[in-house]
């Protein structure tokens, strides 16, 4: 952990795991019951999944800060108007949490899986890192959940696994899909036919399970070949588990 | 969780995360504690790295099932006979956990990391999980352990992450390194000085951190740059973290 200004506080960004509230780690446990302030991302309008997952580690004596996103998705990335409202949603969230720092107020920042992986902590914390005194607890990510939960080995000996984002375009995850050997695509939401495509085109598709709310209580898990519609929810998944490629394999 | 047989024991896989006995998960140290026997893998004549994390859990009243690697890397995976010995390893040590299943205890087989991610525990699931019932809980990855010592934000927005064995050749490594946002290379060892050259070669050096023995006692965390000498564990590990390739980026 780096040092935090004489009297300052100082900052945990602390990985709450996939959904379930078990999967939170000792560690993150401990922080967030001493923690006089505890921190969390959530849609307006929402308690959101942070404060869920977290509940029943608050001690109660503990202040919270809930940073209200002013947009409900991502989806609107290239707008340059919602490129200027998170700019100015991060540097407000990191301006609340530096308040309570400077006064000498420990802040755990809790987020859904593992803090540096895909998370908005990331924008808090190199906002914060030359300020204060930062420590990062890993979670079980959302991915390691979601093939735990289907119970699908996902990589063996020396099979290339590739995270990608379903963002991309058609051909960039086609070109990725025929390239790896194991995938996890993330962020499906209205993406889902563009990439059921694209795992169609790089002939991926037998093998593909769909995961949706892995380790939640509304957790669905089915072959993708049997996920007929278009609709799933923005933080669903898909993977496509890798069989080994040696010689002699010992499966 | 599958069904096991009436009467029979059920095999947990419980992942132990990256090093710190800290950063198990609450639902792990719970079945640990209280099943009545623990297996872990460790090579002939150690103690073993799982062993050793998950020591403070145990509840001194389970009985311990070491499973004893012939071999002491995965470094011979070509040659013929070290397969055929790994095969008997791997039907051996199914045939102890069978037979404390059939006699209706609960096993945890304890492993280092994410047991569906490269893990010796998968070799054994696939043995067991027709024949009982079987539950996976997922643990902090080692390279999540790694990126949050390392305090390293990983992947952004549409970051393309992929894992990446060092075993592998150095025309796949460097291909693989070219066409990815952010890397995670494991399996290092040996492997060192071809690693370092596809990453010059696929120009990625300048970001590249090289982590040993990540969230233990002996952790060291040093640029690749300045890790000059070719000596390294083969659970050691290098990230290339992502910078995120957005339009109007919000970093």
């Amino acid at each position: 952990m780096s040092a935090s200004p004489h009297g300052a506080g100082r900052l945990f960004g602390v990985g709450l795991g996939p959904g379930d509230p078990e999967l939170l780690t000792v560690k993150a446990t401990k922080i967030i019951g001493a923690a006089p302030v505890v921190a969390y991302f959530a849609k307006k309008g929402a308690r959101g999944n942070a404060r869920r997952i977290v509940d029943r580690w608050l001690s109660g004596a503990s202040l919270e800060l809930p940073l209200l996103y002013p947009l409900t998705t991502e989806l609107y990335f290239c707008d340059p108007a919602y490129v200027a409202q998170l700019k100015s949603f991060y540097a407000e969230a990191t301006e609340s949490i530096a308040a309570h720092l400077s006064e000498g107020r420990d802040v755990a920042l809790v987020c859904e899986g593992d803090p540096l992986f895909y998370g908005s902590f990331m924008h808090l914390y190199v906002r914060l890192k030359d300020r204060f005194a930062v420590e990062v607890v890993p979670g079980v990510s959302g991915m390691s959940g979601c093939w735990s939960a289907a119970r699908a080995p996902m990589t063996w000996g020396d099979d290339v696994l590739s995270v990608l984002p379903g963002t991309l375009d058609f051909a960039a995850l086609s070109r990725h899909l025929r390239s790896c050997d194991a995938a996890v695509i993330i962020k499906i939401g209205a993406n889902l036919a563009k990439i059921r495509a694209a795992i169609l085109e790089a002939g991926r598709c037998e093998r593909a399970i769909y995961v949706e709310h892995g380790t939640g209580e509304a957790q669905k898990i089915l072959p993708l070949t049997e996920k007929t519609d278009d609709s799933a929810p923005y933080f669903s998944m898909i993977l496509i588990p890798g069989q080994g490629r040696r010689p002699g394999s010992v499966q």
